[in-house]
């Protein structure tokens, strides 16, 4: 299935225990109720308290025969409208959501002025920022580098490795949008790399790539701006 | 000053006693907190309950002496997040943000598929619509009418005469959005039109124009998808 999630009143895409609401949490949830038997759903990425997604993928394995569409459908009804079913299909038993997955691409909003409408959606710098140098600086990020300096530290992955195949900012309207692609994340990579791009040179950030070491000052931009906007697979699934 | 709201959470534009909270109250609570007198602001508009701004204006006297610019700075620091003062500015003393504004511009953004991102900001239809049938409707509206039939019963004004100069659908990304502009609007008739234009036809509507009574099933669009636009003034005030 494809998800879109307004991530604001969630503490992020992953399942907790007791009382805190998350975005699996919620489809499983539903899930259970619709087909009956538990069910557990694996999403392509996970994301952080308040980040959004307009096509987060997710998988699940259901011993019911019910047809696609109507579960989409009942899902919808049964979901919070923060978030929504885009499209479920069938698919062959051996995709799996994240590891059939092989890049992920992730948008940020910044706004530039104060905005009681796009608060929600968009994080906020009300500094100028020349889109020549900006690109310059993401440019560092392009092709496989360590990106340990750019994650929430005490995540546990295997390795902190990344191939970053897309990293650019551009105008939409009046937001400065920051676009990336790569094959895997780390916890709060984007947001990271979206404060370094703002603020660091290329040097600072190529440095903190080789180094290992976190940029002095460096925080996260606000989850407000990030969505995860697409999966990308081989095939249809 | 011109104001930018989402108007979600909040029970419309206009003061109100009690707990409720509505834009025009809480302005005037941050007002007072900040010239430490009491302050009755006046709006263009009143926007219903649940209905946003882009650009709203309003206007109001003080014996204060504070610069616009810092008083600008202090009430967004103390509002919520939800309301943003985009500017502010002296005018003079005959200034009178509803008397002497000439023309008020909404729109109404109309989504035609499930979104969690944009349900905050759109009504939602998903029937297909042609643009040119939309238009053709909306031009019946064009012109000096009497919009009795197109406005909450009970609204106490003493005519129902409008003159709308501008009445257009057209699309905008994924979105169908209805622009309207008059001298004028009776309560709730911005959200009528737009119903009034998806489902009935340019007959049905300069009928009840003429004669004055509602169309039989026609409610109000939902008022997440509606913005008070501009504020149209002879001079800059």
């Amino acid at each position: 299935m494809i998800i879109e999630y307004d991530g604001t009143d969630f503490a992020g895409w992953q399942r907790q225990d007791g009382a805190v609401s998350t975005v699996q949490g919620e489809i499983e949830a539903v899930l259970r109720r619709i087909l009956q038997e538990a069910v557990s759903i694996t999403g392509a990425g996970r994301t952080d308290k308040g980040v959004h997604a307009m096509g987060q993928a997710a998988s699940f394995m259901t011993g019911s025969s019910m047809e696609a569409g109507r579960l989409c459908h009942s899902l919808n009804s049964l979901l919070p409208s923060s978030i929504r079913i885009m499209s479920l299909i069938d698919v062959d038993g051996d995709f799996h959501a994240r590891y059939s997955a092989l890049s992920r691409q992730y948008r940020y909003m910044l706004r530039q002025r104060e905005s009681a409408i796009f608060r929600r959606f968009s994080g906020y710098d009300r500094a100028s920022h020349d889109l020549d140098q900006l690109n310059s600086r993401a440019s560092v990020l392009l092709g496989r580098h360590d990106f340990k300096a750019f994650s929430k530290s005490g995540s546990d992955t295997r390795t902190t490795c990344c191939t970053v195949s897309e990293a650019q900012w551009f105008r939409e309207k009046e937001f400065l949008v920051f676009q990336i692609s790569a094959n895997r994340f780390l916890r709060s990579m984007v947001r990271y790399l979206v404060s370094a791009t703002l603020r660091f040179s290329g040097e600072e950030i190529s440095y903190a790539l080789v180094s290992r070491q976190p940029i002095k000052g460096l925080l996260p931009a606000d989850p407000a701006g990030l969505f995860l906007w697409e999966i990308g697979y081989a095939s249809a699934g």
